[in-house]
């Protein structure tokens, strides 16, 4: 008997996650934007703080369950943003968080929208749910698509700033989406946020139907820690806890991510570094005849002219031990997403990108 | 507008988890069948192991991504049960290969069957779901129910030991169940199965509509660390990683996976010594004229005659700061799940219940 998949499980392919080179390896890791400074010392102090408890076993708090609300993070998050801990949901990871949204509000034939192109997770998680997937084209200024507004979409979901583009979509235009919408909920994907000018934090308060989901992998250094945090209204977090797995943040998660938020002042600076470097790239870009979308996010899409190009100049730098990530889908193919990483980093990148330029 | 969640979650209550007493809360804590001994040291060492990278900033490793297969895991895992890696998946706790196997399975409409009483849980996953919750009574002496054989579930769960009763179903009707299910899958849940005399994991190669779960929780300290596996068919395994979240088990939690798993003689010392003191605390209640289940668990299903005395008991050892666990279901109320603790605590707890009988 061949297994019972469902049917759409069965049909679809699952999502591809960016390259992960095994440890040692010696590259230049521009592909998955992640923060190239290392998180705040506090939180390794608080892993640590969590492993010995005085007068007891090493480990020992770790064979109790952790606290399944992560309190002591949404507590930091709901302070840090201006808002009521009750508006506040954490996860494992920003993923969770959109799992859980397209379990709560998408089921079986019901439509989820967003632009394209954007973060491919969207189509998988909606191809897990059984729900149709329509997605609407950015028009060249990657302003945010008028065919969505009204939709009648259960579930409408905007990266912003939008992977890979790196665009942003004003908080006028989100406001006006929700308003817009008959009967559905629109997911703002800060995942980039805190690189970018604007959030759409403060539209939770007067907007019901719209949430913001964070995450800490990229502006607080944790990728490796899955801390994602949701906000909504209040009624909005408590139907969405329904969903999420009861322990889903572990011990050494919710020491880490309760850190991290505390230190401000860290990711302050380490934000203004990465914008600084942003500049620099996009200028060292410009110079070289390569033009890039308007990024607000920590990584920048720059055009090639050509699949060809595109593909050729990822080779090139991954033959010089870089690795970008190049999208062979339409609209992307010829280009290539850079993450923002060290000075140093880009300044190799720019070095082999010059070399290409003039072979 | 109200919020337009599906009804099913609109209408659902939510899985409710054992008390967690704050920390520093000096009691007794019998309620969540966690293991009273702390983790394998090598586990805190693995862990400051990720943090500190030889010649770079603490920590700096947390930047990165972890690793979307958890390969440490399950290469350890499938090595100790001698499995083909492709035939194991790590989980955020088992939690999550639950939802991940529900997600798979059942749909909207779909049914799914279990035995009752049984782990909650279930119920509520299948109500994420919008799928159709079958239960069929367990006979008196906890066989699996003959209702069972030849269902057109979907998908089958047996937790196993069962919880709250501890008690166990042999291989033989385990087999016997895949075989009959004309259409459905097997889970077999053995979060508690480290305590028990006989694993279902030998069924994995001849039946491909069988499933194991298991969980570092309990076994191996690690409640805390959420760690969950599950053993099937490499084509069972590959249908499921589609679902599951890609990146669900954080640098931190890897590492204690691994760790722990490679420890063997630890585990089975603390394995050991809880059988022991499992063994001592039946022979407590029954002098006491309480009689319980035969459990194969780290936790024992005591009953005190009548829902009123139960609930008298709970208080009282609520009050010598002894915490265990009651519900108040069908079945269930006339008696106390008692998690299996260090001698030290169960001493403590029959002192209690001897007073408590005295009264």
């Amino acid at each position: 008997m061949p297994i019972p998949f469902r049917p759409n499980i069965a049909a679809m392919a699952g999502y591809v996650p960016g390259e992960q080179p095994p440890a040692g390896a010696r590259l230049i890791k521009l592909n998955t934007n992640e923060n190239p400074y290392p998180p705040s010392p506090r939180v390794a102090d608080a892993i640590r703080a969590e492993l010995a408890e005085p007068g007891a076993d090493e480990g020992l708090r770790l064979r109790l369950y952790s606290d399944p609300a992560a309190t002591r993070v949404c507590q930091a998050a709901a302070e840090r943003a201006g808002v009521d801990r009750a508006q506040v949901l954490a996860g494992n990871g920003s993923d969770e968080l959109l799992s859980v949204l397209m379990r709560a509000f998408a089921g079986e034939g019901d439509t989820v929208a967003f632009p394209y192109p954007t973060y491919s997770l969207y189509r998988t998680m909606a191809e897990i749910q059984g729900a149709t997937v329509e997605t609407v084209d950015f028009p060249a200024d990657y302003a945010l698509p008028e065919a969505l507004f009204g939709h009648s979409a259960k579930l409408v979901l905007i990266a912003n700033p939008n992977s890979p583009s790196g665009t942003m979509c004003s908080n006028d235009d989100l406001a006006r989406l929700a308003e817009s919408l008959p009967n559905g909920v629109v997911v703002v994907d800060e995942a980039y946020g805190a690189f970018a000018g604007e959030s759409a934090l403060e539209l939770i308060d007067s907007h019901d139907n719209l949430v913001v989901v964070q995450t800490l992998s990229k502006s607080h250094s944790l990728a490796g820690m899955r801390v994602g945090l949701l906000f909504g209204s209040a009624e909005m977090v408590a139907g969405l806890s329904k969903v999420k797995d009861s322990y889903s943040l572990d011990r050494l998660a919710i020491a880490a991510g309760a850190a991290a938020i505390a230190d401000h002042a860290w990711v302050s600076a380490n934000l203004e570094r990465i914008r600084a470097t942003r500049t620099r790239l996009v200028a060292g870009l410009a110079k070289l005849a390569m033009p890039s979308l308007p990024s607000q996010a920590n990584f920048v899409f720059v055009r090639l002219g050509s699949a060809e190009r595109a593909r050729a100049a990822y080779q090139h730098l991954r033959e010089h031990d870089i690795l970008v990530r190049y999208f062979d889908r339409r609209l992307l193919a010829d280009g290539l997403r850079i993450t923002v990483g060290t000075d140093d980093e880009i300044d190799a990148l720019l070095a082999a990108l010059t070399e290409f330029a003039s072979s």
